[in-house]
């Protein structure tokens, strides 16, 4: 599009990079951020630039992190005993915000799928069973999506806690099938969380 | 939020400086661009950081350009007959993407309003003037909002372009096209029938 400005078309170009973002509300971000945000979006170009370049993934869980072990591993007040093993870390986000678990989490990065060429080595399986093996965990709670890739994951998981002697949890339905955990509602995703049941 | 991640958690409060944009988005915006999209986050950065920083205004039309001269002012290719009198950049946008003007623009960055200290100066009037007195303009086309404070401004441009013995026109006010008569706001129906054109 003619703007006048070639920064500013190239402005308009990057913001569609954001999901959702179409043609038409990446030129109303860019000329809301020139005509009266600038230093909020220098503060954006600041904390894009740093999270892409330093988030890494913590050692320990594989959560999102810019230090070797992330902030939930590292704190002290949470409940060693418990770990919640999901698919990623904005389902792990989406846990912390609707559910009071206190525990620690394990983050997959994915979820079994052959075909893309995702087995246990991608998600950290071996990882998981180290810690596993660590003796501190009594239950594992295995929140992976409820879809079909996501039920291997969740069945290829269990054993991994059964093998170690531990109590392995699933959430309960009302989770809707074939949804994704980061956008289910935070009342069912509380529900859920509190009905979840031993694996058989 | 907890994320675990201090970088994720700023990032994801600076989105929130984009219009639209609220705290659910913003944590969407983020993971996606962490888990997918760190190529794209990094030209945003930097697309950002320079046009936040280097984006002025023309001196020539006071529309957006990081160069004294904007592209739309430089072009050999526009016809410097007719000058486009808009309020914002963002309206010079709309203008260029919908019509097939070829002209040339003056931006007033904003419209009269006393109250809020924007008089004829930060207007740009002077450069206005200025501009209307180099001859070469035949027609000024005055595109403000439809506003009370938009057609004050009209009112006091237009009174330039007399003052310079040059043809003002104004945009035709109306039914939108493909609009229904009975949804029409009462003072833009009023005007459309006082205004009414004879079939040709
Ligand atoms: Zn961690
Ligand atoms: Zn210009």
């Amino acid at each position: 599009m003619t703007t006048g400005s070639r920064l500013l078309g190239e402005l308009i170009d990057a913001l569609r990079c954001l999901p959702g973002v179409g043609a038409k509300s990446a030129q109303r971000m860019a000329f809301h951020l020139l005509e009266r945000e600038r230093e909020g979006g220098l503060r954006l170009a600041s904390a894009l630039e740093s999270a892409m370049r330093d988030v890494g993934n913590c050692t320990r869980c594989r959560n999102f992190s810019e230090t070797p072990v992330c902030s939930l591993c590292a704190s002290p007040s949470r409940d060693k005993q418990v770990l919640c093993v999901v698919e990623s870390a904005s389902d792990l986000a989406a846990i912390e915000q609707a559910t009071g678990f206190r525990g620690h989490y394990f983050v997959l990065l994915g979820r079994l799928s052959p075909l893309d060429g995702l087995g246990p080595d991608e998600l950290g399986l071996p990882l998981l069973a180290e810690r596993l093996g660590e003796g501190e965990i009594e239950e594992m709670i295995i929140a992976t999506n409820p879809t079909v890739e996501g039920e291997a994951t969740a069945h290829y998981v269990g054993q991994l806690a059964r093998a170690a002697g531990i109590r392995a949890t699933r959430l309960a339905h009302g989770v809707p099938l074939g949804g994704e955990l980061e956008f289910v509602d935070r009342g069912t995703l509380a529900h859920a969380f509190g009905s979840r049941q031993s694996l058989s």
